[in-house]
């Protein structure tokens, strides 16, 4: 296990996230964006996206040259440090095409145990949510403030978000169902944001599957920097993408996971 | 038709945009809020709702004593000038009490012959869209412009958007399904901010079913006022509500009604 400065790790990872912001604001909503496949299913990759990981990239080769990256357009890159800096420049390309302003840019740092701290940060919105090292806040256009997750303990009681229906095999369509049919409210669609609303104790849990490693890790600092527990379905961890369930505290994950478990063979 | 002085209704309708902004900001994201139910389904009326419809009657009632409202919360007032106010106080109060930033205002003014202008007001992403008497333009939190629709014309090039599958009879879902089955993106659950989207030049349709006039009078003044076509699923005026297509010109329009006017029987 590395031995992490957060003090500077966090000046770089803010650093990280300003760099993305340049280039996917720029490019945000812009006449003719192209939206490449990378895929037989519509998968966009646009300019932004690459643009705003070779930003990054620029970031760490100047500042962390021993540090490594895992990245979702350029592929990995090997370290000496013991740490390693889990990028994706758009989470919710999708969105981002659309023109929806809930796409987000995730960060995260990390070493052989799992994340130690992670950005989910929302350029268009300008809200920033952080997690690890002892912190857990964030900076919106209303003001910024801690970060924490709420006490719900019963799924009557729990606001559920997915990006099911758009992702995940019929049995694991049928594990979030069995959740959701439990509970109070659910919502579809949201990427990345889901994971903040967790952490800032509006949503209770996120149930997804088909995640890569970069798609997760910063969201499982963020929120259990606040206070809630991401794992996979079946209780061990979700750092290396698969299905997670991300919970607002032990209670709600515990009642969560007794369902999703079933379905997770 | 009632004779509309634009300059002194757009004067009116930012009033009202802005007194609604005071309240639904004041209590979003609060701790505790609460979310009664109107109905046996989940349908969350929170004191932010009634607060802002009561801030924006206040400002009727000095400016403008002679018009009619049309409202989601207090019901409908009648007036003298032959003109409506029709006010949706939070438009997506599912996602509004779920934390989710894309809940919006929608003002519209309105006559016989139906909206005259309107207002899709984003209070937490600070972004206003307008559209009417002249006037389609937004502002933003990275700037304002301008609002036009784009020239798509083929479905195998569009990008849709729908509240399904949370609202719509299994037939109205069916049709939606053909059309999305032969778009190349499809999106969900951005309630009134979908629309300000095909006004921005992004999406290119928009498919709801089971509106109220209060969810549709805005979008429809400012999807047109940019160059749009809004109407029900057999071509006539969606101002009443029920089921609506917006589309970003009279070309994408027409292929979308051809198919879903087969499900609107």
């Amino acid at each position: 296990m590395a031995t992490v400065d957060y003090d500077e790790m966090w000046r770089v990872a803010h650093d990280l996230a300003d760099a993305a912001r340049s280039e996917t604001l720029a490019l945000f909503r812009a006449p003719g964006l192209t939206a490449e496949s990378k895929s037989s299913d519509y998968d966009p990759v646009t300019e932004a996206d690459r643009a705003a990981e070779r930003a990054m990239r620029d970031v760490l080769a100047k500042q962390r040259p021993q540090d490594a990256i895992l990245a979702e357009e350029y592929g990995n890159q090997a370290g000496t440090s013991g740490l390693t800096w889990v990028l994706d420049p758009i989470d919710g390309t999708r969105g981002y095409v659309a023109g929806t302003p809930t796409w987000g840019t995730l960060i995260a740092l990390s070493d052989d145990s799992g994340p130690k701290l992670g950005i989910i940060d929302q350029p268009y919105i300008n809200e920033r949510f952080c997690g690890g090292g002892e912190r857990a806040d964030y900076m919106g256009p209303q003001g910024g403030g801690p970060l924490a997750t709420r006490a719900t303990t019963e799924l009557s009681d729990a606001v559920v978000f997915t990006t099911f229906p758009e992702v995940g095999s019929a049995q694991e369509r049928a594990g979030f169902e069995a959740v959701a049919s439990q509970a109070r409210l659910v919502r579809f669609g949201m990427d990345c944001y889901a994971y903040a609303l967790v952490a800032s104790g509006q949503v209770d849990l996120v149930i997804e599957a088909g995640l890569q490693p970069y798609d997760i890790q910063a969201p499982i600092a963020v929120v259990e920097a606040a206070g809630g527990v991401v794992t996979d379905w079946q209780g061990g961890s979700a750092a290396m993408g698969g299905r997670a369930v991300a919970a607002s505290n032990p209670v709600i994950h515990a009642k969560a996971l007794e369902i999703l478990s079933r379905f997770a063979g």
